[in-house]
């Protein structure tokens, strides 16, 4: 192993300076080593690119120093295990290397996966989700190692590939590996973004997920839809199955389902009273005349983020093309994810989704799970959550929204709330960044920022009480 | 213009023999000849090939001797229209050269564009429907004047370019060129087939339709689906919009429209009587375990004939690859067709459709028109279902079974009710002909004898009172 020359470290703005003058003199560098990231395709969804990037984010570990390995679990793609560093504090820092499917294709004005540069953006599939974050974070241990002294605490990445396939094998890597993080005191979550307002955001805790890939059939083949006089169509068996789920209301109907929703506790209800949300900007934004419910202020926020979802995210049967074609399917697919909240499991759901269905007659509408999460929960109190509100203060001067949780998904339970690590998730992302979506893209400013922000937080964490 | 020779014009058993003996001799020729037909994609809905093919055939009949022309109707493929032969009686045989969309791909065995001959079926997008029955009259009038005489009375060919997307141009067509056609005694409409006992059946009439697609839209862009706690998804609007339409018994729930709907007429109760049903076959071969409502005997071919249907045809929105993407969708659509029946127009059904949607608060909903055909209906005694009845009978040595109307669609009504001319329909496919789906096919002795039998009808037709 390379063996780093010692250096002094010493606290206060001279390094601080220094810190920030190497990440304004490397930006170009850090830039092109971001870009070569999101070059890499490595969607898990369609297995397509991940081993090759997990040894690209291997080799960039290895070359910051750290003590690098790929850490198999049975049927899913290796977890990227490095340590650097060490001092009283250890940080956990979860991220993924693998990316959402980039289609619809022909919405993108650049090749998903040929990072472009337009009007100070970076555009590329994953480049806010998260491989920006990732990288940014490495490249400010790098900075800190170049400029300040050997790191004041102990880091741990734990970077996995199948996050936006659900984590589904996470828990069962955590379980098997639970001596390696257990003693942690804070976990920096994937990704976070500056909000609408251009305020920066902080996230305490995750909605959990349960996704579901419905499918009925009808005949054995594809025929001439002459004959949906007398044979049944798969089509409108999922339609009915679907309408049964939920109300044009946006009421969840599945059976049981809302008994195991409560009220967001005190703690972030004072957050949510704090929370500035720009719903006139967000409307105009997403170009859409009113909210679901048209609901605003505080009713608004509860439901985007204490109240469960079933969404469907994508349905498909029968002729799709140009203009008309006379056919009965033969078969119907709709994927619909679930957020849970509260004590909503994907178990439960599941459960719940399945018993559901047979009391009405849709036995015959088949269940394929896609994977699930937990929800989870950070202490607001907790000295991580101190550290990243400071840091983000610091870099951004001014104070950062502090979301109780969030109205999005990640595997927090298994490697946080399950081992009692308080997790904190900010990031390097915008409002306008397009995360699943056609377009993905994040500001080159806000990129700098947020290795600049991650070397604050370095140092508040190391000192945190 | 070419003159053909003259020729006595027997009648007997030394014409049929000798016509028959011709096609024997030609079936390598008139198979080649109907590959090179396949082998031309012409799919109106994609608008691919549509005037290669209109060449194609219009060159065809004039190797027939056929006076032929290409005759143009504003924003339609051209119609090819041709005459030969004269006598008393004048036959209107109605074909398209379009074809439907070959999709889905990937259930072809082999290429739909590639003509290929498996265990004496050929397989191509477009042979049964209706290639095959359109080339098959023209090789029979070759025969016929090789080998008996001129044609013993006058044909019109009426072969149209967009059958396939709901021959949305042919009434205009039949308005403007009317005189051309209106004196005739009979249609032969465009194919037919032999049911699944090998029973050679004859059509009288044809379910009307009206085909839609119902579009709905949400956000600007594709959204990360945790932002579905709020803003509304146009792919629920479109399951709830349709789950208005019809419920989970098939009854047609859109407000007034069943009020347009009758009881057969007790000509066509006399005929369904006799009217073998195979049921139990049907069930089988679609691999289903019941019909619709459990329904069999008269209920089912009632159904199945004198109730319209709605039937969804195809439905599409977010993402649906493989695999999980959370993904709130900006849009949705769903292809949607009505079979029309009694005095249902797509002039009413669309109404009734948009009142019902907009009573719902389904404003939002858009509905597209891909056109649209009235229900037809052919009179059981006129002399060309005889000659139809008698043609059938001694080619194939048994009764064929009159099928008072179709429960399929077509511009019969423009071009045969709307001008007092009665129109039966028969021809080369089988119930295993795959029509509108992948692998579509006929067997090659099917085809041979449907060559025949068009010599069978061209007599009887001419001499019929």
């Amino acid at each position: 192993m390379w063996v780093r020359p010692y250096r002094h470290f010493v606290r206060g703005d001279v390094q601080v300076e220094s810190f920030n003058t190497y990440v304004d003199e490397q930006t170009d560098r850090f830039l092109e080593e971001l870009q070569a990231l999101c070059r890499q395709p490595s969607v898990a969804a369609q297995d397509w690119g991940i081993d090759e990037m997990a040894d690209i984010v291997t080799e960039r570990l290895r070359r910051l120093g750290a003590d690098t390995r790929l850490i198999a679990t049975e049927g899913a793609p290796p977890v990227v295990f490095a340590e650097l560093g060490d001092g009283p504090k250890t940080l956990v820092i979860y991220n993924h290397y693998d990316v959402q499917p980039p289609e619809p294709l022909e919405l993108w004005e650049t090749e998903p996966f040929e990072p472009a540069i337009r009007e100070g953006k970076l555009y590329a599939r994953g480049v806010s989700d998260n491989k920006g974050s990732m990288l940014a974070r490495i490249q400010a241990v790098e900075t800190w190692l170049e400029t300040v002294s050997d790191l004041p605490l102990k880091i741990q990445w734990v970077i996995e590939g199948e996050e936006e396939t659900g984590s589904v094998h996470l828990d069962q890597w955590v379980d098997e590996n639970r001596a390696l993080v257990e003693d942690a005191d804070g976990c920096l979550w994937e990704f976070g973004y500056k909000d609408i307002a251009e305020r920066p955001v902080i996230n305490l805790g995750l909605k959990g997920i349960y996704y579901v890939e419905l499918r009925t059939r009808g005949a054995s083949r594809d025929l001439h839809s002459s004959l949906a006089s007398i044979v049944p169509n798969p089509a409108w068996r999922l339609t009915w199955a679907l309408s049964t789920l939920k109300d044009a209301d946006d009421r969840i109907l599945i059976d049981g389902y809302m008994d195991h929703v409560a009220d967001p506790p005190p703690a972030a209800v004072e957050l949510m009273e704090k929370m500035p949300f720009e719903e006139e900007r967000l409307k105009e934004d997403f170009d859409i005349p009113a909210f679901i419910r048209d609901l605003s202020g505080m009713e608004l926020l509860k439901k985007h983020l204490y109240e469960p979802t079933c969404t469907i995210c994508g349905v498909e049967s029968g002729y799709t093309g140009q203009g008309s074609k006379t056919v009965l399917p033969n078969a119907a697919m709709a994927k619909v994810d679930f957020r849970l909240v509260h004590d909503l499991t994907p178990e439960l759901a599941h459960d719940l989704l399945r018993r559901h269905l047979d009391r009405r007659g849709f036995d015959d509408v088949e269940i394929i799970d896609w994977g699930g999460e937990h929800p989870s929960q950070t202490d607001p109190d907790a000295p991580v959550v101190q550290a990243a509100i400071d840091a983000l203060e610091a870099t951004y001067g001014q104070e950062p929204v502090v979301w109780p949780t969030s109205a999005g998904s990640g595997p927090m339970y298994p490697l946080c709330e399950g081992l009692g690590i308080p997790a904190v998730s900010f990031g390097v992302g915008y409002s306008g960044s397009n995360v699943h979506a056609p377009n993905e893209n994040i500001r080159l400013q806000d990129y700098v920022e947020g290795i600049k922000c991650m070397g604050e937080f370095i140092r508040r964490f190391a000192d945190s009480g």
